[in-house]
């Protein structure tokens, strides 16, 4: 299997925007391009993007064969949309991963986009409920933040977290986005802030939510031959792990705090890096609500299970601690563009890793992990490295 | 790079079907298991799902996800669903291919689903004009058929093809559908009633287009090691190629009788697989209007350009002549489930190659390709063998 890196990396400005998909697309396109001196949209044999509801949000498939159109890339080797709900963006790179680990392809963009807030908000609330089983769940009410809310119940009932340390992840993560100019939210958030914020699903208060974002990121994948022309410092791809305990919350483990398909996605990810969670100096996981990032601190390995809610407070997951989580403000700071999520937080790994992060470096990054997940039952991991393995 | 083989293969019956999408699932991937005795769904360590607009017509994403938990498939090594309009199950097939060629995997699933006449045929219409761009197409009306009669009235312009030699396309793929119990059409049709039938875009009549058509199909893609547990007669895939010369109609070739992306993706895939066009015994190519099936013939090297009228009406692409095209009844007698579609071609070629296509056998069948498009510029090409390369 040929090593593969990543060579640029652009992200758009999230937040509520009035940029159509296609601005969306050109904005986080052009920044990708602009990170690699001298690289043309010709010179890319493929394009895959990760969105997934542009037949909801602007009555449009197809949106890879737009995206590639809006950008000049004129594919040779392969073009392609995916969707895996929230994890449509790391899905997408593996679908570039693997093409060229296999050999059948060079140099790949993947992009991800989401334009959430059309023609509203509110009708982007409606449309979240696709995301989980119409006919057996949505119907009735459960879409994801109750399914989360009872997750966190569980972790509070049997573990002894409380309140305020779920609140903990979000000020964190709202204070990292402040030190990110692409966030959605700037302001940061003190712990009275979070604490007293409206409820959105008990005990998953509103600033211990991911909002409803606009936005785009893109990275560009390629072969270890390629990479060596194109950058002195690219970022390896050292492992990747998917793994689904189930679609349905009732197919689940039966504890709700427990998320083996994560565990499970990331010892995938580990061994074939050569690595383990002590080794990570930054993740970016998935706090599409505040525990899931919990949970995902225990599923990662970075702490024994049940002891998530004292990890954060005790600020072992920030700047200074045993592995920085979310240094671009996580989902719940930076936004969360469904399709765009992923692919934004391999581009933070990218800069992270090669000492591009300004205000939120993270010293001394040698190796960053992302987790995406599109439900508590189906996860998907990446490990990247400085270094090849 | 890997060997990669397909090893089993199923279809449902393609028509205007009161199932929803988790049937047209259940149907097309108990045909697929059942074709591979002993095996379990436990064994297969992904599942892609090639779908379109469940979004639109069912409120739902996700379908990767969906369609894992109804086929009791939890994946281990990728999951993930693939869109790119009318070629979104054959990028599906990639996906898979790519992952088994690198060594991500050993054994996926790639299944194709559409529901298209829900809540019915007319809004089915409208939703197939998000597969163009809507702000500056389909907002207008240039919807598929009016693209693809462009493109017939240049080749008649240009060439001298006849309205009786793109009949001859709606004749041969109506008989052939006629002996295939899973095909939308089972009535066969002559000459006249072609001829006769409803004008839908001038010079396509109504029996020259693909009907709006729900279904399922599913393939099981595996390395050479799981391959030769599984089947002593795996059908190997030896060539792909993938190209795009653009979305917009406005950003094709001048003259739209030249679909030059379909050679680009044809020469690829020829050159991977070390053969040629008069090797190749079966072609199951993308006929949503009967001139697509007309240029295939020349873009894939079947004939030289222009001739292709007059290939089909000398029998050159039926049963005795050069090459059979279409043998499952293509897109027009079959139907046209949009993200089955790429699929079923795959899972006919499976057939064929394993001489177990019944009335629809093709002698001596040892290489088959399929074509599918997503537009007049974009296209993508799989070869297979009854022997590996």
């Amino acid at each position: 299997m040929k090593k593969v890196a990543l060579v640029g990396a652009g992200v758009s400005k999230f937040g509520v925007r009035k940029a159509t998909y296609r601005d969306l697309i050109w904005e986080a396109g052009k920044a990708c391009f602009d990170s690699v001196p001298g690289l043309k949209p010709k010179d890319v044999e493929g394009l895959v993007v990760g969105s997934v509801m542009p037949e909801r949000t602007a009555f449009q498939s197809h949106i890879s064969s737009l995206a590639a159109e809006a950008l000049g890339i004129k594919p040779t080797a392969l073009s392609a949309r995916t969707e895996h709900m929230c994890a449509s963006g790391t899905v997408g790179i593996r679908y570039a991963y693997a093409f060229i680990a296999s050999g059948l392809a060079d140099l790949v963009m993947v992009l991800g986009v989401e334009k959430l807030n059309q023609p509203s908000g509110d009708e982007a609330i409606l449309n979240m409920g696709t995301g989980v089983d119409r006919e057996w769940e949505a119907a009735f009410g459960l879409t994801a933040p109750p399914c989360f809310a009872l997750a966190a119940q569980r972790h509070m009932a049997q573990y002894g977290t409380t309140e305020e340390q779920l609140a903990r992840v979000g000020v964190k993560n709202h204070n990292h986005a402040a030190k990110n100019p692409n966030a959605h939210f700037s302001k940061g958030a003190t712990l009275d802030q979070v604490l007293c914020s409206k409820m959105i699903a008990t005990p998953l208060r509103l600033f211990m939510c991911s909002p409803i974002t606009d936005g785009a990121a893109a990275v560009l994948v390629a072969s270890e031959e390629r990479a060596r022309t194109l950058t002195d410092t690219p970022v390896w791809i050292r492992g990747t792990g998917q793994a689904l305990d189930g679609f349905q919350l009732t197919s689940l483990h039966d504890d709700y705090a427990h998320w083996p398909a994560m565990k499970r996605a990331a010892d995938a990810a580990y061994a074939m890096a050569g690595v383990g969670p002590t080794d990570v100096d930054l993740a970016e996981v998935h706090d599409c609500f505040a525990i899931a990032e919990l949970i995902a601190y225990e599923e990662l390995g970075f702490c024994k299970k049940g002891e998530a809610g004292r990890f954060v407070a005790a600020g072992r997951s920030d700047y200074g601690g045993d592995v920085v989580v979310n240094p671009r403000g996580g989902l719940i700071g930076c936004g969360h563009p469904l399709g765009a999520t992923g692919v934004a937080q391999a581009a933070e790994v990218f800069a992270q890793l090669r000492d591009e992060a300004g205000p939120r470096q993270v010293a001394n990054a040698d190796i960053g992990l992302t987790h995406n997940n599109s439900g508590m039952g189906e996860h998907v991991v990446m490990i990247y490295g400085r270094e090849a393995t």
